[in-house]
């Protein structure tokens, strides 16, 4: 693909098939849709955790991930909105590096858009899921274990205030292979109308 | 653990045991020595790529990753020296974020310790290992192909100017188990002699 980035361009998202082709490689391991998010946290300092790919947004790239609205990185996301995901797939020795912008959509936004999105995550995530978001506050200590009571839940209700949507719109996505030993730079070009486009790279690994 | 506090503070390293049962209960998969390592990059956002655990450093809790000088990390980290490492266990379902101060060991490192540290790594990995340092410099583009050349290599000679080691010195340690849905956060202290003690509280997953 090196010199090819005009004809690249000409394709929607040139990595989503990528992706998809380890993804589907990858499928048969439950870990395989585990990826870890890198954000900026206290103090400037870095914050790394694993979470789950819950699928692209409809007839987009961005990225959706479930969290809880009472952990630290939504503060750190709200002071800087950007996070890098490192996704290595460990079947197929694959590694997507994909950073872009990310937009933090709790049960205060504004936008009727993004609160039916989120809706949709919540319901899209099973029962068992959804209950984390009835416990304790994450990353509080817990003095005594009988204090974690069971928590019960209606299928049928809504999001719950701490459950959180966060969307990472991709803008670099940069690809290895390491059993072809291959690396591909894919880099975001926004048009006047908003639309993307995207150029491919052949770079060193 | 719960208000066990001043209890695992009296223990070497409480973390060390835990991760090395991780280490012993994934140790035939392959990827159970990879993990993801955050720092800050450009324009303060966030950064994340796999690297290879190279073991701790002798009598200590250092952790060892080796890397290529010319990539974007090492200007990253020597502008920003910290990071947190991502761990997750993929057949045991336990995840460790360790954070700390990072330093880089290049070849113009003016201590003989840390060279000699740095002569180890190179020596410890294999010869295969050792080529990558020789190829051209990580990220760039490839013009065309037929210009990567094979590269050679006499196993007894020591370490190229590209081979750099990373030493992370963890500060704190977030375990969590995913079958027992436990979490548990060791903070370390450092005492007025140098010498590290351990808080470990036990958190909400």
């Amino acid at each position: 693909m090196a010199g090819g980035g005009a004809a690249a361009s000409a394709l929607s998202s040139p990595w989503r098939s990528l992706l998809q082709r380890a993804l589907d490689g990858n499928a048969h391991l439950k870990h395989s849709t585990f990826f870890q998010l890198a954000t900026v946290g206290g103090g400037g300092r870095p914050a790394n955790r694993t979470v789950v790919f819950r699928g692209f947004q409809e007839q987009s790239d961005k990225i959706q991930i479930n969290t809880d609205a009472r952990s630290n990185k939504i503060g750190e996301i709200r002071n800087c909105p950007f996070g890098e995901i490192c996704w290595y797939f460990t079947d197929t020795w694959e590694q997507f590096r994909i950073s872009g912008f990310i937009d933090v959509i709790d049960g205060l936004s504004p936008d009727p858009v993004k609160l039916q999105l989120r809706e949709r995550a919540w319901f899209g995530s099973s029962v068992k899921s959804r209950l984390q978001y009835l416990g304790p506050c994450p990353g509080v200590p817990i003095p005594n274990d009988d204090l974690v009571k069971d928590a019960h839940l209606d299928p049928s209700a809504g999001p719950v205030d701490a459950f959180c949507l966060l969307v990472l719109d991709p803008e670099k996505v940069d690809y290895l292979n390491l059993k072809s030993n291959q690396r591909l730079m894919f880099t975001r070009n926004q048009k006047e109308d908003g639309s993307n486009s995207w150029m491919a790279d052949k770079i060193s690994p």
